[in-house]
């Protein structure tokens, strides 16, 4: 093998050798998949990605992303050879702290990996995602002669992604809007952690993605490249038909192959080979280089340096023509891959957000929420909205916006009933680039999609959740459908802004932020119910900063603390401790993760150490310690929920001004 | 009509005018599916169904699950019309406060409701549960010529239930373990709220379903009563077959049937139809009756009290023949169906629980586990365990145990990479009876199943989530695989107990306790590492109380108060204030859900409020504050975890002896 090009198969063995040197390096780790997947990722790699090593971020590269990303290794020994900035010591380095080659591929972290995957299911369904947000850039910037985005998203997965319910959504949404770029590379090996899959996974997988309309290619050798290839080959081919579909292509492989003892079973899928058999291996495969050494055909033969700078070129004369064509497409597609926002966006933004202000009628902040949109999304073409099948009970929907599907483009999509499928689509759109997606349903449904939510958290992406419904305020659908526990535990995922707003002013604020938010998904929890408008417009710093006195009070002797339905509440209380000669400050938070990052001088002036503090929110209290402390009190719902008109549920579980007073009256002892 | 037998087609106008006039009383509700499936109910329920009006708790009934619980006026209407306990009067008081008939069916409230619906999906899941527990328990007790236990489970579902990814990972499992006494009935009428469906599902859900190895059934004219009965009667006939299959019947039906102007269109789901409508339908339907009133001969026809009397009646004199034959069978299964814990198990529990004390070698609390479900698992034949394809790393496999599968009768299940379905397929177990389900994932993965476990501690259902590899320490994996906000969001569920015990010993009494706890789920949340034991057996009482003086020190000026593995961090830095000369007192807390309904004096007695306290968790620290204050100190995780050996990352995140011992002095000012 000294001279001539290397076959795929030694090339193969290249990768399976980084593997298992890393991890037998780091004790630790998963060598079964990139020993299984070693053939299927040297033809992906070498024969048809369109990537550059040296540009990550090329616009219009293929994505490719490692759906069973416990295979980690594979990808790591794959951006390492084809020459990403991740060199050997990396590999060294492997799952140890602060190293680019973490347990699991983390995106932002390592040259050329697309986004973070682990948690099974999800990174199929970014891949769903990156697919749909190549077809509508599309739609949007190609023109005739012009394609100026053309490329593939290809994923990786194992029959873990498979049996996850988030396949299901993906996939049938995907075949549904026939995302014909989209190639997925099932890994059947025919072995999970439990062992053979044959007792918990028998389905017919083929016939299952054929009834979402997918292209299937199935009992493809996934150790044959020719094979491997052919089917790739076939599905790019039919991926630019018009009625093209997108492809999975079923690998039969075998966990572990090549190492001559264990592979085929599942002791291969998690743990070192151990010394021996990787030795017994080197021998098998004919591999005598040392521990993390690549012979130099190999690393010459793997290089993707020069084929990807010439691919970006090329492209880049594409796109030079396509400037001169149309300069103004040109600029503006420039902008939405930098993530800029537009300059009308940054100029009007203050003018619409008075207005928005403005509103003096009682609205239900979901309404309120719809007006932000009307004013603000045509100001932002980058927008891409939708909902898990409640456009008109989220108000999502905004005046002018177009509905997606799968001959159409638009910036609203009918996501169906599918919430954590769309929240993973928009984390993989968000990490595609181009977009700013948002996407709704009920707040107590957020836990359908949270790992995507916390995903969007760990990645530092830019999603927004509009979360309608938000507490018993919705009233008759009753406790399945009240969130109790949900803003709490969504408030202490790292990373991601929880607003709550208490009226119009408050939730157009929270729009700006969630969209001038780059950097990190925000969860804007909306009423169903009407609230009056309380908030003044020279409070909107204070709304910005998380938190704010709403209505001061001279000498307050306490504080009432509330967010979104019940700041009225808190008004309305302060009204009638002042009444009874008891003057008491009104505290909004409509973002306690803004509060806590604000000085602590800001957070002592709002909420004073001293003061006793009573917060209220129709919600699980005990979140609210850390701000009223033990000797405070917290009015909220220690319960689920009942079904019922919501002012009898208020009534119901005590969450009033009069249950305000009297805890004012009792911290005070008067 | 107004003599001899009423037509199926004239039953099923009883519930559609039931369903619409409640939603009109309520003004709030679902009219549309309701109209939908009459005819589908009743055929189901009139030629089908086998059950006792007079006695839910029947054993051996059928079991009917409406998935699409929002259209929960159809079940009210059966239910009032085969003659349950729900009289008129509750039908009228729909959607209302405390009343039988909320916005959607509620198990444990409203007699003859098998399971709580609304959050989609989940319905189907849990038939799902109840076709394999009534699987497993006839494998178990029937013998031959005594088939005491037989009896169906049958699901009504949209195609929101079918959108969701939960129905892929309850069906997909349902096929492999050929569940041939599910039926679920699919009312296909291509609307959902956003509209047309075809726009966002366009499935070929029957090939689907084929995949999964399920029998189908297409294309069912599901206003054609004689239709809907000839394939019921074709899937319980196949289902009796050796190789049957679990059935899908897709009955193409019209949203709203029966409302002349509305039926059809996405406006007919959620919406009252309006006093024009409903007067219209009545003209339409010629329904001269008033709203709630059932014409008398109708109200005959449907009550099921004579023949639900009967059939149970010859169940009984089946059952009792088997008592003659098996008294101890019998009486065991009585026992289960009861829920009663067997004598053997109350009273060798306390020697067994002593044993598992006594461990002194350090142990990962999962292994702890492993060794309580060891010693007392043989004492519960009801206890079903399982792993959504981790057994070996959860550690929920015991001696002895056996693997159910499709031909195989057992006690603990490989369910497949299925967090989401396991949960609740582990709902519907509990709710069938018969069993004490428990299963295992890792604890970032209690992302998948939240919504589940959510419906357990609203339904109150005995089902136990061994939640293992449950922080940092599970190093290398990484981020997304270490739950940092994870415990702080499910002790805010209401309802559910969640265990983070530090030893063997916590670990056993956790155990004990959730076996314990007819009335409500418990997490247990357990260590990947090995941990020290710490408890001493004197201490039991205080365990199970939630927390307790573990490490006194006289004269305390300060308490550490911690869990699970950062129990040992203040045991050490107790030790280093010692030597400092400073006394502080050890607090562990393994349940902070039971220490809450302690009372107050021995709350009190544990953390005076008046001694400064440092808490300190691996996870998100806001928590604490409700025990720490304002002014205490936590000790915990504000960010993500990061991939590295645990020791590394313990001392990345400064979660150690030091920071403790700093955090202290701190407050102290010492």
């Amino acid at each position: 093998m000294s001279s001539g090009t290397p076959s795929l198969t030694r090339m193969a063995h290249a990768l399976r050798f980084l593997a298992v040197d890393a991890v037998e390096q780091a004790q630790s780790g998963h060598p079964g998949a990139p020993l299984g997947m070693a053939e299927m990722a040297t033809v992906l790699w070498t024969r048809h990605l369109k990537h550059n090593p040296s540009n990550p971020a090329w616009p219009d590269r293929d994505r490719f992303v490692l759906s069973n990303g416990h295979a980690s290794m594979l990808l790591y020994a794959l951006l390492h050879l084809t020459a990403y900035a991740l060199p050997l010591e990396e590999l060294k380095k492997f799952r140890q702290l602060l190293s680019l080659t973490p347990g699991h591929p983390e995106q932002g972290l390592t040259p050329g990996v697309e986004t973070t995957t682990g948690p099974l299911g999800q990174g199929l369904a970014n891949a769903v995602g990156m697919a749909l947000a190549e077809k509508l850039l599309a739609a949007e910037f190609n023109r005739p002669g012009h394609a100026v985005i053309n490329h593939m998203s290809y994923v990786f997965m194992g029959d873990g992604c498979l049996m996850e319910g988030i396949s299901h959504e993906a996939c049938s949404l995907a075949g549904t809007l026939r995302l014909s770029k989209l190639i997925a590379l099932y890994d059947d090996n025919g072995i999970s952690i439990d062992g053979h899959v044959q007792a918990w996974f028998s389905d017919d997988t083929p016939a299952r993605f054929r009834a979402y309309g997918w292209n299937v290619i199935a009992k493809v050798d996934g150790h044959d490249p020719a094979a491997v290839d052919a089917a790739l080959q076939q599905a790019r081919e039919q991926a630019q038909q018009p009625d093209g579909r997108p492809t999975l292509i079923c690998c039969q492989t075998r966990i572990g192959q090549g190492a001559p003892n264990k592979a085929g079973g599942h002791d291969v899928h998690g743990a070192p080979l151990g010394k021996a058999e990787t030795q017994a291996m080197r021998e098998a495969l004919d591999w005598p280089a040392p521990p993390f050494e690549v012979p130099a055909e190999l690393v010459s033969a793997w290089s993707a340096t020069e084929r990807g700078r010439t691919a970006e070129q090329v492209w880049r004369l594409r796109f030079e023509a396509y400037r001169s064509d149309y300069p103004e497409l040109a600029e503006e597609l420039e902008r939405r891959w930098r993530g800029d926002l537009p300059q009308a966006f940054e100029t009007e933004l203050a003018d619409k957000l008075r207005q928005l202000a403005a509103a003096t009628q009682p609205l239900a902040t979901r309404k309120s929420s719809q007006l932000a949109l009307d004013a603000l999304a045509p100001l932002l073409p980058e927008i891409f909205g939708g909902s898990a099948d409640l456009s008109s009970s989220n108000l999502t929907n905004f005046k002018g916006c177009v509905s997606a599907g799968r001959d159409q483009a638009g910036n609203h999509l009918s996501y169906g009933v599918r919430e954590f499928g769309m929240a993973a689509l928009m984390n993989g759109m968000a990490l595609h680039g181009g977009f700013i997606p948002y996407g709704g349903t009920f707040l107590t449904f957020s836990d359908y999609s949270r790992n995507a939510i916390r995903m969007a958290a760990l990645m530092k992406l830019q999603v927004i959740h509009v979360f309608t419904h938000d507490s018993i305020g919705l009233g008759e659908d009753g406790p399945t459908h009240q969130a109790v526990e949900h803003v709490p535990s969504l408030r202490i995922i790292p990373g991601l802004e929880v607003w709550r707003p208490c009226d119009a002013q408050e939730t157009a604020l929270a729009w700006s932020a969630a969209l001038q938010r780059r950097d990190g998904p925000s969860a804007l929890v909306l009423s169903r119910q009407n609230l009056p408008a309380l908030s003044r417009p020279e409070q909107a710093e204070g709304i910005e900063r998380g938190a704010y006195v709403l209505r001061e009070a001279a000498q307050p002797c306490a504080v009432l603390l509330a967010t979104g339905s019940e700041v009225q509440l808190a008004v309305q209380a302060q009204e009638q401790l002042a009444a009874l000669g008891v003057a008491v400050r009104v505290v909004s938070m409509p973002c306690s993760n803004r509060f806590d990052a604000q000085s602590s001088a800001y957070q002592d002036e709002v909420l004073p150490p001293d003061l006793p503090t009573v917060a209220i929110e129709a919600a699980q209290p005990d979140f609210w310690r850390k701000y009223v402390g033990r000797r405070g009190a917290v009015i909220g719902m220690r319960t689920f929920g009942e079904s019922a008109p919501a002012p009898a549920l208020y009534r119901h579980f005590g969450i009033t001004t009069e249950a305000l007073v009297l805890a004012v009256r009792g911290l005070l002892k008067i």
